[in-house]
């Protein structure tokens, strides 16, 4: 569907890693190029597990360096601070009122995190409904996810759903977009990479600390002249992430003839990922020291978001009864 | 507690009868005397319960009309729409992240709607929060509640605290301030007066209707010439919420002389209603003319709660690890 709105949101969660860049941030990145797309830096959601504020902060900081650093065009991609775009909360109240309570009730993540022990707060409860807003409030039409979040955003279509029916056709409709083609990144102990697990390699870390991660890589016990499988080793699944196709055949060839140590493999990787990763870090460290052009970006951003949401909630304020606009939102300090 | 902050909410819910105005407007409007007066017209809330926008519109249009008319005396008490203050929203949401779903569910209000059969949606569940945003947005000292409110100022106490423990002070503890001395009103079929029994004596209604309900107050059977006890009868406690001290002993002591009949209380009634409320319904049918003049004090109300809004706001911004103020706040279109 060229031309279609595409919207995406990215929590932020500390220091990117592999398994962020090519789990998510990539596919973030491709959104570029499927049509008009927005991206944010989900703030107000962080703050439902996050409670530092430098922590915050700092992680809120992090995010928009790496994307940037990493190819976001913010040219093609509105890319804002999701707290730069405050009119989703009022949006999120109007959705509220024609929320049935069983509709959360039954969203898996939230019974998940509560069956885990996690003691709820009503931030977390009412999440759903705060990304139903920052979806509907700019209009996308496709909302790609992975298949954990497919049921919020059938909530979102629901709720919509619900709100023109009673009020007037307001919102469009949007359409998950399933990834299931994502990679699943390993990390150095062979689960999936995340920094819950502690087992990540780090991007834009020290180069010492990369070094040392990747040769803990977990590996079998094969002798160096034994024949290897490629398939079931940890090396050969991220090294095929930052090669070519023939370079990744030719690898693999390597592994099935013997002869082949692992230790040579990771010190090949380690040069990939740094060859893989040296322009963005290069980027990524002249960013770091403007921080002006990177709050330019978001404010440019955040200025094309909010135009849509205004224009969203306006019409949403008018269909329920209120006035379209609040008194003095322009021009009250 | 003299120069102390004061805040109430009124929703909008149609025509105002003499049971809203002892029982609620009276009271609200003596806020004025007690201190900083703070008082909103309650559209946000409403739409738990009004889902149709005509209706809404004409309801918040009457409730300003009707304050402004009765007395409010827009240089004293701060008097606004809810929906000109958005910034409830987002603190809302702030104050969402610290509360614990168990202190929504335990809420009484919430657990009768549902015991009654009522579909309930998020916002009927989610409403105590956003109470609790809009008393702390103006960091109120004082809330003057029915006993059936009380548990929702407790629910915004318990958040606030916990706010400023996590994340430090940005909060001020409002107290409740119980309403008991409140006169009920009986209505022409001699329960509460209210809009549910279909018994209610408007105010601003036509004076055919009103003198007709007031003929079909209900009243014992009792003949002309009995003695009768005022403190059982309908009629008596109507006129001693419109009469002097005095006028009020004066009409007992012909109750229990006898020889005097429910008609010509009725009539006397009748005409203390008129006359006490005639020099609103002049001035409310003057203001009904000037719409502009009525946005103008709602404008400048607006401002007032506003300016305190984001005052508050952008410190609980600041305290969670948010920017304090949204990019753009102040020149976006």
């Amino acid at each position: 569907m060229a031309g279609s709105r595409i919207l995406s949101g990215v929590q932020p969660s500390g220091k990117l890693h592999l398994g962020n860049y090519f789990g998510m941030m990539k596919p973030a990145l491709e959104m570029q190029e499927e049509g008009e797309a927005y991206l944010f830096i989900a703030d107000y959601h962080a703050l439902t597990t996050v409670h530092d504020a430098a922590r915050l902060r700092e992680w809120t900081r992090d995010v928009a360096l790496d994307f940037l650093a990493c190819g976001l065009d913010p040219e093609r991609t509105a890319f804002y601070r999701q707290s730069d775009v405050p009119e989703v909360h009022e949006l999120a109240w109007l959705l509220s009122v024609v929320t049935p309570m069983g509709l959360l009730e039954r969203c898996h993540s939230y019974k998940d995190k509560t069956a885990r022990g996690v003691t709820p707060s009503h931030g977390l409860f009412a999440y759903p409904v705060l990304m139903a807003a920052d979806i509907l409030c700019v209009q996308s039409d496709k909302v790609p996810v992975g298949r954990d979040q497919k049921q919020h955003v059938e909530v979102t279509r629901d709720v919509a759903a619900k709100f023109n029916h009673q009020f007037g056709e307001v919102f469009r409709l949007p359409a998950p977009e399933i990834r299931d083609s994502v990679a699943v990144v390993p990390g150095i102990d062979g689960k999936k990479m995340s920094k819950t697990y502690g087992n990540t390699l780090d991007i834009f870390g020290d180069e010492k600390t990369l070094k040392k991660n990747v040769m803990r890589i977990v590996t079998d016990s094969a002798p160096l002249e034994a024949p290897k499988d490629p398939d079931t080793c940890n090396l050969f699944a991220l090294y095929r992430l930052l090669a070519a196709g023939d370079e990744t055949e030719a690898l693999a060839e390597r592994y099935r003839a013997g002869g082949l140590g692992y230790g040579t493999v990771k010190k090949d990787l380690l040069e990939r990922i740094q060859a893989y990763f040296a322009p963005m870090r290069a980027r990524r460290e002249e960013l770091a020291r403007d921080p002006e052009a990177v709050e330019a970006v978001l404010a440019r951003g955040a200025a094309r978001a909010r135009e849509e949401a205004r224009r969203t909630l306006s019409r949403a304020r008018e269909a329920v009864g209120l006035p379209p606009g609040a008194i003095g939102r322009e021009d009250t300090p």
